[in-house]
């Protein structure tokens, strides 16, 4: 009930503070005899990792992570699978500086406001170290789901205002990753990188926007009238720091179509119910039917900037805040991995839900 | 763990088709000692009932509940809140036509492959006539979040192409059930009434976005890492029919600001810390800070509409369906009640959730 | 979280109060495609209404429910199926005696010390006749247990002093129902309903023993290590009114013999895998190993009884209090469909819990 | 959903298997601000330990636990509290020789038959080493609980058939642990100790029963009609390994008694309302009533014993096992901090879940 799991069937739970002795995650629930690829999940991790470029920030988090449990002979037992991720590099003393003050548009004063209580040292509990934890967890979820030949893949669509407008058909999505801000049209990703650059050099942040799809969809996901895919799916990556927003297929652009327009007509596909146009982003009435599934993912810029800014303290007085620490100026790129690691767990989850559907 | 409740303590739990005897709702964790106010129960389900007004439906849904528990001499007693709301006007006759055919952008083949049997007479458990169990329900949340000051509205921002551009906070928003459309800015309005009616003539639909605000929000609740308010809240809003996004706070334009544009700044106000700007909706790390919240909520453009569209049937068939039947050129207006019930019924379960934070 | 619902996938809901105007049940996570037989619904109910012989209270409860919600044509649809059982006969004003009052024994103080409030009419909602629910949602779960070949039966093998000391298997089942105590020993059954006839005459009331077997168990049911599912049956049955203790398998008993005594020796019988002995009662790491499982659940004596007793009322004064009402000397035989139900839907949870754990 | 989780708000996540690299556990819940005292958690531990006396195993566990998570300067912070306790001295070797056998009474048969799959080093998921997380978490809940006045106390009252017949108002409990066996009767403890040495001899194990009670308990805890208070503990004590019953207040020979008998007159004590007997166990209608809860929970001797005995292998053939490993004779002693555990957990649970029961 507190809130630090998520899924029914197959749930995790994470743990852990930016600057404690790690953060991890239990998953209960995976089903017993998947193979767990060990070099998959760092695969995943490293995706996510600081440090990847000279865009992204230079704190070093070596995202080494051990199985404690629910795998033997590199396989799931049924058994709750547990796992740790080490932090290093934690330089707590930098964080002495914030102790009594609250940073703007951080957690600082709302975790103090909840708790009472906060460990201050690198946002804590708030920080976004966290979601290695999510990352670590979503591999297996796809694994699991890749068992099903459902693929999951996601990339930067927008960076503050720079824009990749081709529709994602289109677009080679095995590029993603040969792109140091994860967008796989190469003029585009040019565009954002010096964006970035700029924002770095004037000590500040950037925003943007994360397409994800899944492809390979059977019909049939997602339990009405609450836990509809579309909403766990939106519930899944609202949770990740930094997201103000979420629209799935047609999304906002279109409330401004007509019902004429953006009706999805089915039809005959050599046996199979398809339809021709897809503004429903595969589901109706909160259920897949088997097309594919997309969505958008906003994010904010990132609140730790290295201007100089008006605050308060503890104490409720005026104060200024010089955040020195070592940040990104555009998160977005890092995030891909965690946005498909929500994803995937949640089409996890209800995959094995829909098992019990049916006689 | 089937879909058809939602909420952790105050919690609710829908049934009901929209055909059979009767849709409803059973409440758990309602705390005792609330007064049921039934005329207030009754005016909001007014609020969403079909048939208010000339550019609605002229489906007659006669919404009279009936508490059938958890209500003794008018309070609330800690036992479950049952309450029935009879169908009337059901002919289920006008949809023998659509028994065996696949209604585009419906939820008729999705239910099928889901469930391998499927109640067809007025899309069943599908149709949107279960809300009205969602407000109900949601009228009893806004009752205890009344007893903490707490206020949720919503208005219609746009219909299809018409916008009220007005931030919340110039708009009078007690002018909202003045408006057929319920958008209180009167020449805003009257275009959208407008633009209904001429999709109305044309046979067609119209989508649109409903703004909601909550004000008198305490500071403090919200459970992360994974039930964060805004998430929460999220999946209640992309749950209710037709929804396709979600946004809070600067939402999706917010990802073109940049960090030192973005970030709110902290200030004093006669010893409460506030923020100057208020970019972050309230929320930042997932719990509330104190300021109003405040998002915005897509819907598709009906699926249901009265021109001849292709689709296939239950044997693959390729079919032409004219889907006769009563119903709305825009359902956005009496969504209204239906967003602020979601919204109620999570900020009354996390309200409750908060009370066991601290020691 | 509030505490009105149980099960996992197989989750029912009960509302109601004794004297209101229905009590109910929503039952969610039903598979599809059941075939709902609503005769042996109510054949069901027969068995625990009030008023079946000259050994049970007086008072009517005519039993008559109907299904609000998810069953078309017959079969289960997978949406909830939402059941009501109307009340009848009910005078309140019996009761208007004890509103101040907290009968011995009874929920009345309890409900005022955690709620404030209480509908005294009956005992409210700690009236066994919420039990009604559960048996109508247990039937359902029976039906889904037929299924899959399992089979719950339950008989009262012990009232007050007098005891059916014959091990389950060398009885006839068969003949439970033919007996007025439900106890298919002819002799015990006899000497039984004297003891009742003495202690209502005596204006006094009586406990006992209900042992249940479920017979036709697959192996592999139960999720450990806290929802082992002797776990889950003991709570599902100490959930029912007046139970005071559970035991599996060699129970208390087991606690005299040595280890070399109780192990269960296994052994292939026709190439499957079955135990010579079953003081495991079917359950070993809190996984069913497909013998049969077996249980006792006690039953304290009634609490209302004739006898003038010794109490306080709502301000503390010393009162006494004579119970008029019509009540039950022995609830005990009435119980045994009660016991079937809560075992039924428990086994039918795991069954479909179950069905998630293997890839 | 899956089984590794217990509590609604103060909850716990268990995971690790016996010969893995460690056992842990996640609480999630825990209210901010609660001072957590190492030692008395270590001291928790010890007493469940292995080695600790001549009548328990040689086996030497070192349960130094390590705290991951969610404490900051010795108090609890409202993130999840993640504990480590690494296996030590893990001698797999000893378990190859079971590698394909299922042991008598072991839950190596049905782990397969569930998961296709076994970690069958020490018995994996399957061990009593799990119970040491639960007793770490326990301990946490102890603290809580003691803010509250609450005192959790349980002994050994049976040990195969030598019963501690004196009613527990009449022991000293402060002598528990200055016995081997936990027993506070002098006695009776050195009775028990010899029937251990003689069935440790004999190569043969010893049953027993454990009483627990709980003083200082509020009026008010436990949540009808499936939620109730003993409902929960009945669950909690009944997924420990070994246990076969449990019966409170009066239980099981409560049956045997006439209401006139049974009921617990109240009366007004200094102005609080008392009762004058206690065969309640302080529940009535499942919510306590602010006397005393007492239970008895009945452990069936242990299935690992040095006798030489019958069993099948994977393949269905017959074979004979000899289990060498080292074993304790009776694991009673070392389960009475176990039961306090649970039960301290789930009383802990609903103390938060009844802070939001009222308006």
């Amino acid at each position: 009930m507190a809130g630090n799991s998520i899924g029914e069937i197959f749930r995790i739970t994470t743990f852990g503070e930016s600057h404690g002795e790690a953060i991890g995650v239990v998953l209960d629930g995976c089903p017993a005899g998947l193979h767990i690829d060990l070099a998959f999940l760092q695969q995943e991790l490293d995706r996510r990792k600081p440090g990847q470029s000279s865009i992204t920030t230079s704190r070093k988090e070596n995202e080494q992570f051990r199985i404690i449990s629910g795998v033997f002979e590199q396989k799931s037992t049924g058994a709750p699978i547990a796992i740790l991720i080490p932090n290093e590099d934690a330089k707590s003393s930098d964080y002495e500086q914030i102790k009594e003050i609250y940073r703007p548009s951080h957690a600082d004063y709302t975790f103090d406001a909840k708790y009472g209580i906060r460990d201050y040292r690198g946002g804590g509990r708030s920080s976004a170290r966290e979601t290695a934890a999510r990352v670590v967890a979503g591999a297996i979820a796809k694994l699991l789901l890749k068992h099903y030949h459902i693929n999951v893949t996601a990339y930067v669509s927008e960076i503050g205002k720079i824009k990749c407008s081709t529709e994602y058909s289109l677009l080679n999505l095995a590029d993603t990753e040969k792109s140091l801000v994860r967008c796989p049209d190469k003029t585009v990703s040019d565009a954002m990188i010096k964006s970035i650059e700029k924002a770095k050099k004037e000590g500040d942040s950037l925003g943007g926007i994360i397409k994800c799809i899944v492809s390979g969809m059977p019909a049939g996901l997602g339990e009405p009238v609450f836990d509809k895919l579309h909403a766990d799916i939106g519930k899944a990556v609202l949770s990740i720091n930094a997201v103000k927003g979420f629209e799935y297929g047609s999304g906002f652009a279109g409330t401004k179509m007509k019902g004429s327009e953006h009706n999805d007509t089915f039809t005959n596909q050599n046996g199979k119910v398809v339809t021709t146009t897809n503004y429903s982003g595969g589901i109706q009435g909160g259920i897949s039917n088997g097309m594919d599934f997309y969505c958008n993912v906003a994010f904010k810029p990132t609140a730790t900037i290295a201007h100089l800014q008006q605050s308060v303290d503890k104490k409720g007085n005026q104060v200024e805040v010089a955040v020195k620490g070592r940040h990104d100026p555009c998160v977005i790129p890092r995030a891909v991995p965690i946005v498909e690691a929500m994803i995937a767990l949640t089409i996890a989850d209800h995959l094995l839900r829909n098992k019990t559907t049916r006689l």
